[in-house]
């Protein structure tokens, strides 16, 4: 009888009418029914990506995505500059230098912001860079990157601008044209609030035009046939895609619509300033700082002498309360508490108060209540409903 | 995007797989299979009833089922005792004038609980009572009346005791033989965590006694059709059920299954306590009083000068926090929060916080988290997980 809470910074929760659609009679994927809720799924990205490029999609995970945009932008030898500052600014690392590009990476603290001054020094210094990668918002730590003032930077060099916005789109505002965003790559399982199982993949001109150009073998994840099929008098996916998925993101996108992009950022930066106050007020650290637009994640610094692994395990197999640890080097030293896709008031309450209780269960007295009211008082502040 | 909490004294939250499990495909309602099921059902409910009677399923809300126990067991002109501390004891009264019986009722006000020795009283002042009528658990108040000692009390007179424990079934501790309870009627959207849709009524021996000679008509709702179909060699309901709340029940009376009347009874008590607690940490006033068997619902006074229908309008339909209101009389004067069935610790901590956010915005300084904080100390001190 114990009701579970899904509180992770991916997978997130999933409304149950999306969940439902998902589960509808399957549609063939070559079909003139499937063709009309692929473009209203490709229109409603758009409207999120806040593009007029080209948003492809795949039927892949966000690393799936971030493959794509590698594979099909880089050739071996290329110059890229990876700015890392946490576990998925690694991945772009990996990626980078699987395909053979000569990496240079600028690494930053875990928990820490890329000083886009940084990325305008590293440009300087050399201008043949194809492409310059940077995560938006850090799923390893909730760190978010200014990407307004980067793109501004990487906009004066030839180089393309790649960003990781698997956690980032739909939780922090992303103006992907306004702010000069060649390529940007997201997933169906975060803000978007939908089951795993697609990537996103926006592609400006000058990406496309580095594409037509990149040698690396690319096939399932090739923005090539990927574009040919989204041309197709039936717009559809070059591969039989998991069309449940697409359907549960069609409602979802129709919801997001529906809030507008302002309500949208405006939840999403309380839900992140309550979660902040609140562990603030218990007297716990926040591993990643404090500021309006970390507004997906927080990172809490599990106490002293206390095992991270511990307390998660308490929080989820006793309360039922998910949360997630720390990735890699931060394993067991913090807790993630999720906050983008579907996500209200109450999700940060039941996560403050879960975390009160096995605190105090793990002889760390916290202050029962303290954290949740210094929520409710930010709820109230803000009228967060 | 807001997130609903259906937070009320039914109907009750119901877990996903038991809603999915009344979406399956359709059983008709003659076929072994269904009557396989059917029976399992029937096993699962003298379960929860604690009782060897015979345990009759209608389609019909509890309502129907306590009209079957009347129309079934009343006949005009009989001297029939009810004991009403709320809406429901008045349901009991005005369906036996209903049926033409000569109705005594002991009346309480609303939140108080029968006192069993009034009732050792009027039965020692006329000897002529077929049955007295009692309710279990007072859904429009929270109040608990004391069937052990009501039981033990009419044990010794020729009245049949008949029970509405529509919101006690599964939530209040209740045992039918062991408490001499010869007529107990329940309902599916309640405790037992199903959607609307059936009511349930136990028949002991004495009770099938006076069915037999009861003389008012009853067809849809008779104990006698329903026995007999219940013989057919293929056990089924006689009239066309609802398939599929039957399909949902079966699920959910397995959950109850596994986790055992004392789990259940003790995870009602905690949640209860923990209701209670808060509210008297907010300096609220409980209705109903304060008792380990309160276990179903908790009914809070509204502070002086406050709307309780303003209340709990800006709770559900700003918050998305639905509790209830008061019913009749108390219309305006009380929230109830529901707590019986698939409830968990969380679910109060919604509650309490929500309250104590709408009570603020409705200018009622009630310390932010000071509830919420009382609730915790209680789950955490009956380690309520």
């Amino acid at each position: 009888m114990l009701k579970r809470y899904l509180l992770t910074p991916g997978p997130t929760p999933v409304p149950e009418a999306v969940l439902l659609a998902g589960a509808e009679e399957v549609i063939h994927h070559r079909s003139q029914e499937y063709s009309e809720l692929f473009l209203e799924v490709t229109e409603g990205l758009k409207y999120v990506f806040q593009t007029k490029n080209d948003v492809l999609i795949f039927g892949a995970s966000g690393t799936g995505g971030m493959e794509a945009a590698v594979a099909n932008l880089v050739s071996p030898g290329d110059a890229v500059l990876v700015a890392s500052n946490g576990n998925f600014g690694e991945r772009w690392q990996q990626l980078c230098e699987m395909y053979g590009a000569e990496v240079t990476t600028l690494e930053y603290e875990w928990g820490e912001r890329v000083p886009p001054e940084d990325l305008r020094k590293a440009l300087g210094e050399r201008d043949d860079y194809v492409a310059v990668f940077v995560t938006h918002a850090e799923t390893s730590t909730g760190a978010v990157n200014d990407l307004e003032a980067i793109g501004a930077i990487v906009r004066g060099h030839p180089a393309l601008l790649v960003v990781d916005t698997v956690s980032g789109l739909g939780a922090v505002e992303l103006r992907t044209d306004e702010w000069g965003i060649d390529v940007a790559v997201s997933g169906s399982q975060k803000a978007l609030m939908s089951p795993p199982g697609l990537a996103f993949v926006s592609v400006s001109e000058a990406a496309w035009e580095r594409a037509g150009k990149a040698t690396s073998p690319v096939f399932y994840l090739s923005f090539e046939h990927t574009k040919k099929a989204l041309e197709n008098p039936r717009p559809q996916m070059p591969w039989t895609p998991p069309v449940g998925v697409v359907q549960s993101l069609a409602l979802a996108l129709e919801h997001i619509r529906e809030e507008g992009l302002e309500k949208l950022f405006k939840r999403h930066r309380i839900l992140g300033r309550a979660t902040r106050e609140a562990a603030k007020a218990l007297g716990l650290e926040l591993f990643a700082g404090d500021y309006p637009e970390a507004s997906a994640v927080t990172s809490i610094s599990v106490p002293q002498g206390l095992d991270g692994k511990k307390l998660n395990a308490l929080l989820k197999d006793k309360y039922g309360v998910q949360l997630a640890g720390g990735q890699g080097k931060l394993a067991g030293k913090i807790v993630r508490v999720g906050h983008l896709g579907y996500f209200g008031p109450f999700d940060i309450i039941i996560a403050v108060s879960a975390l009160e209780m096995a605190l105090n269960e793990l002889g760390q007295a916290v202050p029962l209540g303290k954290g949740v009211a210094a929520a409710q008082r930010v709820f109230l502040e803000e009228d967060a409903w």
